[in-house]
C-alpha cells in the first residue's frame, strides 16, 4: 500500500478498495468535483391514483431486485430503539445476498447483531457511523473492505456528489401515506425529524418507506416527499418507543460537569457572544444540557433574545423556546419526547435536514450562522485537533455526527470535556484519530480552565479581563499527566480499517486495525 | 423546414432553432432521457457568518457577469402586480445585453413593456407563459426564435431534466433573510406560495433573491432555501400589493356560469365522486369559484369530509377548510389575500410546489391523487382535445398553467365553459391549438349539458339515471353553430412562433404566425 501525508501530517493510503484518496488540505481548501451525481429520471407512465403499498416483505424485496454487492442505506432517527436495520439485513441475508455495503447514518448498540453478518460475508463493510460492537469489529479488522466515517453534512455531500451511491434506501417512518409522503412527528413511534434520510430519498435508485403509522393522504408535514418514493411497506413496529429517543434529559449532578458547563456559559458571556439575536448550538449529554440551561439563565438576565438554537433538541431547549428566550429551534434530531411534541405543535420549532444545517457543498449552510457551538470530544491534542471517533485504546466507538460541520461553521467552537476520564487523559500530544483540525476549534474548556486557540486573538482579548481561569494546552496536559501518567499507546496494525472523511470528502485520517 | 406529424395529427417541425423536436405520442407514452440535468457543485470556501446582501443593482449585476444570449428566469406569483421582471429587464437592456432568453413561469399585462425589448433584440424569445401584448407580439412573429410554452409541471421537468438551463434566476420574495432563505407569506408584498421558483433555485447557475421584506435570519418558512441562493438584493418594492393577488373573489352573477357550475357539482355527486376522503381541484375564475361553493354545499349535505383541495386557492376554499369540510388545502398559488393569510396561519393550509403537484418525471405527483378537477378552456374539439392557449383568432393569449398536469392526473377531468363567447363557439371541429389531448379529458360541461368522453363508459354508466342533460359533442357543436355560424379561420403563416410542449417535453402542437 502506498501512503501519502495530508496537511496535518497524517498518513493516508493513496488508494484503497479502488478509491483514490484525496488528502485533507485544510478545512476550507475544497477539492470538490464540478458536478453533483446524475440523478436518474423517474417516469410516471400511467394515469390514475397512485398506491405504493406492498403486501409484505417478500413482495417488496422481489420488486427491489437486490443483488450482492449493492449498497443499502438507513437513517438513525430511531436511535437505540430501531428495529428496521436488523430486520431488513436479516431478510437480505436470508435471500443469500453477500458483500452488501451498508450505509446507515449511524448504528447503535441495538445493531450489534450485524457483527455476525460481517463475519459471514453478508456485509462487506459499513459506510456510516458505528457505535458499540460493530465499531469494535471494524477496529479488529473483521470487515472485508474499509469502512468510511462521514459527518452528517459530509454524508449528505457524499450522496449528493455521487461518492456514495445508494441502490436501495430503507427509510423507517413513524407516519406515512400510501403515496410515500412521510414524517417523524406523528404515530406511535414518533421520533421527531427524519431529515437525515433526505439525501437517501433524493439520490437512491430505489426508495422504500417502512412505517408502522399509515395515515390517509396527505401525510403532512412531508419531511420525505412521496414523489421520490417507490414503495411503502406497513410493518407492525419500526422500533421500541421507549428507546427511540434515548438522550439524557436530566441535568447532570456531577460537580465537574456542572463546573465545566458554567464556565462555558461564563465564557460565552465574557466573549460578548450573548447579545440580541445571537444563536447557539448545544446537543444532548450532561455538559451540553447544563450549558443550555445556564446559557438560558444568562439570556434572561441580560434581557436579550437569541434568534435560534440549532442541533439536536431536548426539554431544556424547548423550555427556552417556550419562555421566549429564543425565537426558533432549528432541529435536526430530537433527543427526547418533549422535543418531538414541540416540533409537532410549535411552528417556531422547525425541522431541518443535514443539507440545510451542515452541507459544505452548497452556498453556505446554517452551521455558519451559529455564533457559538458547544461540543464534546474523546481526545484533544496540543494543536487543538479533536478526536470524537476513537478512544485512547484505539477502538472505533463513536460516529462523527454533526461534529465536523458544526465546528467548521460556528463563529466560536467550544469543546467541553473533563480533563481526564477513568485515569485516561483527554488531552494528549497527538490524538489517536483526527476528526476535526485545530483550525476550526477555538476554545477548550475543562474543569481546569479555559484554553483558547492562539489563532483567536480576538477571543483572548475579549475575555482577558474576566475571572475565567485561562490555561494553555501544554500546561493543561502537564497537570493531567501528573495525575494520570502518560497513557499507553494501543498496538496498531498497518491496515487502515476506516477512512475518516472531512466534510468535503478528503481524508483527514484513518483508523488503524487494533491488534489484540 | 421539415415537418413531422405527431399522434394527434398535428404537424410539428422536425428541428427548430437547433432543437430536435420529439413528437407527442400519447399522454403517458413518456420519452424522457435517462438522467436529469447535472447540477454544478457549489463550494463554501470560508468559515464564518454568511451575508449575501448586495449593496445595489449595479453591484449585483456586476457580480452576475451576465452575457448576451444567456437565459434569465422569473416566477409569476406577484401576477399583474409584479415590478421585478420589468425592472430587471430594463437594467439588463441598459447594460447592452442582447438575445436574452427570458424564462418566466408566466407574464401578465403588466409586462407589456417587454414587447419593446423584443423589437430591439434585447430579448430573443420567451420560454414561458404569455398573456396580453407579449403573446400577441409572439403570434405576429416578432421574436427572433421560437417561444416555448410549458405547463407548470412541464416547466419544472424541463429545468430538472436540463432542457431549460437557466443562467440566472431572479426570484422576487416578499420576505427573505440575509442568507437567502425566502417565503411569500410574510411582508408587505405577501403573495402566498413562491414555490414556482423552486426549480429555478435548485438548477440555475446563479440565484438572486429580490426582496422588499428583509427579516432577521431565519426566515421561516423557507419556501426557497438560502443554501441555493447566491445573492440577496433589497429593493423598495417588488410589486403593487393591490394587484399582486388579482383573482376574482366574488361568486359570479352570470346565470349561465352559475348553471354550469351547478351542473358540474351535480355531476360530481351523481358520478359518486363526493364521498368520505375524496379530493378536488378547482381554480379561480367565475365558474370555478361557484363550483367550489356548490361542491361545499353538497359535501355538507352528504355529511362527508374531503381529504384535500389542491390548486390556486381563494376565500371560498379557505371557507371550506375552516368549516371542516376539507382536511387540507395543498396550495401552489394564492389568488386572494384570504388565501395568503390562511396559508400563513393555518397548519392545514400547506404550500406545495410544481414538483410536488405536477411533475411527470417523478414517482407520481399529487395531480394523480385528485379525484375531480374542474378546469376552463378556450376551445374544445370533437376528439375532446382542449385548447387553453390561443383564441379562435389564432392569437396566443394564455399560458398553460397547471392545466395539462391537472387534466392528465385527475381521476375525472371536467372542462366547464359557456358553449360560445361573443358569438365565438367554444366547440369546434378542430381546435386552433391542442394544449391537452382528448385522452385526458373526461367531461365537458356547458350550459347546454354534459358531454362525457366515450372512453369513460364508467362515468356514463354512473350518471345514466341522474337528471343531468347529456349531450354529444357533435350535437353540441351543431346547436352552437346554428347560433354563431361556422367561425372564420384566422390566416396563419407557415412559421411556428411557439412550441406547445406536453408535460414530458414532447411537442403536442405549434402556434403559427398570425398574418395581418
Amino acid at each position: 500500500m502506498q501512503w501519502i501525508e495530508n496537511s496535518l501530517g497524517r498518513k493516508i493510503p493513496k488508494e484503497i478498495d479502488g478509491r483514490a484518496c484525496k488528502p485533507f488540505k485544510g478545512a476550507f481548501v475544497d477539492q470538490g468535483d464540478e458536478f453533483m451525481a446524475r440523478r436518474k429520471i423517474s417516469l410516471t407512465t400511467a394515469p390514475g391514483r397512485i398506491n405504493k403499498i406492498e403486501k409484505n416483505w417478500d413482495a417488496l424485496l422481489d420488486k427491489l431486485q437486490l443483488k450482492s454487492g449493492m449498497t443499502v442505506s438507513f437513517h438513525h432517527h430511531l436511535r437505540n430503539g430501531d428495529f428496521i436495520v436488523n430486520e431488513t439485513m436479516r431478510r437480505l441475508a436470508e435471500r443469500g445476498l453477500k458483500d452488501l455495503v451498508v450505509a446507515p447514518s449511524a448504528l447503535f448498540p441495538v445493531h450489534d447483531s450485524l457483527v455476525e453478518l460481517i463475519k459471514t460475508g453478508v456485509i462487506s463493510h459499513i459506510e456510516g457511523s458505528m457505535n458499540g460492537r460493530v465499531g469494535v469489529a471494524c477496529s479488529k479488522g473483521l470487515m472485508k473492505k474499509t469502512a468510511v466515517l462521514r459527518s452528517h453534512g459530509g454524508r449528505y455531500r457524499a450522496i449528493q456528489d455521487g461518492d456514495l451511491h445508494i441502490d436501495v434506501a430503507f427509510i423507517a417512518a413513524p407516519a406515512a401515506d400510501e403515496f410515500g409522503n412521510a414524517n417523524g412527528v406523528l404515530g406511535k413511534s414518533a421520533c421527531g425529524p427524519i431529515g437525515i434520510a433526505l439525501a437517501d430519498s433524493l439520490y437512491a435508485d430505489k426508495v422504500v418507506i417502512l412505517t408502522d403509522g399509515l395515515i390517509p393522504f396527505p401525510c403532512v408535514p412531508m419531511s420525505i416527499s412521496g414523489l421520490n418514493v417507490d414503495h411503502v411497506l406497513v410493518v407492525d413496529t419500526i422500533g421500541d418507543p421507549e428507546k427511540i429517543v434515548s438522550g439524557t434529559t436530566q441535568i447532570t449532578r456531577s460537580p465537574t460537569q456542572l463546573l465545566i458547563a458554567e464556565m462555558a456559559a461564563e465564557f460565552t458571556e465574557a466573549a460578548g457572544i450573548i447579545r440580541e439575536g445571537f444563536s447557539f448550538q448545544a446537543g444532548a449529554g450532561g455538559i451540553s444540557l447544563a450549558f443550555t440551561k445556564f446559557l438560558g439563565d444568562r439570556i434572561r438576565q441580560k434581557g436579550v433574545k437569541a434568534s435560534f438554537a440549532v442541533g439536536g433538541s431536548t426539554r431544556i431547549s424547548v423550555e427556552l423556546l417556550n419562555a421566549g428566550l429564543v425565537s426558533y429551534i432549528m432541529e435536526g434530531q430530537s433527543f427526547d419526547l418533549e422535543a418531538v411534541r414541540s416540533l409537532r405543535d410549535n411552528p417556531r420549532h422547525v425541522e431541518i435536514d443535514p443539507f440545510i444545517s451542515y452541507c459544505q457543498h452548497a452556498k453556505g449552510c446554517f452551521a455558519h450562522m451559529v455564533d457559538v457551538a458547544v461540543l464534546g470530544a474523546t481526545e484533544i491534542d496540543l494543536d487543538f485537533n479533536v478526536n470524537v471517533n476513537t478512544h485512547s485504546d484505539g477502538l472505533l466507538l463513536h460516529g462523527i455526527g454533526g461534529f465536523a460541520d458544526a465546528a467548521a461553521g460556528a463563529g466560536c467552537t467550544i469543546i467541553t470535556a473533563p480533563s481526564f476520564r477513568k485515569r485516561i487523559p483527554i488531552i494528549k500530544d497527538r490524538v489517536t484519530t483526527v476528526t476535526a483540525p485545530g483550525e476550526v476549534i477555538d476554545v477548550i474548556i475543562t474543569e481546569r480552565g479555559v484554553s483558547i486557540n492562539p489563532r483567536r486573538e480576538d477571543l483572548i482579548d475579549r475575555v482577558r479581563n474576566s475571572n475565567l481561569p485561562l490555561i494553555s494546552l501544554p500546561q493543561l496536559m502537564d497537570e493531567v499527566y501528573t495525575i494520570t501518567g502518560k497513557p499507553d499507546e494501543p498496538t496498531f496494525g498497518d491496515r487502515p480499517v476506516a477512512l475518516v472523511e472531512w466534510r468535503d470528502g478528503s481524508i483527514i485520517d484513518v483508523v488503524r486495525q487494533v491488534l489484540d
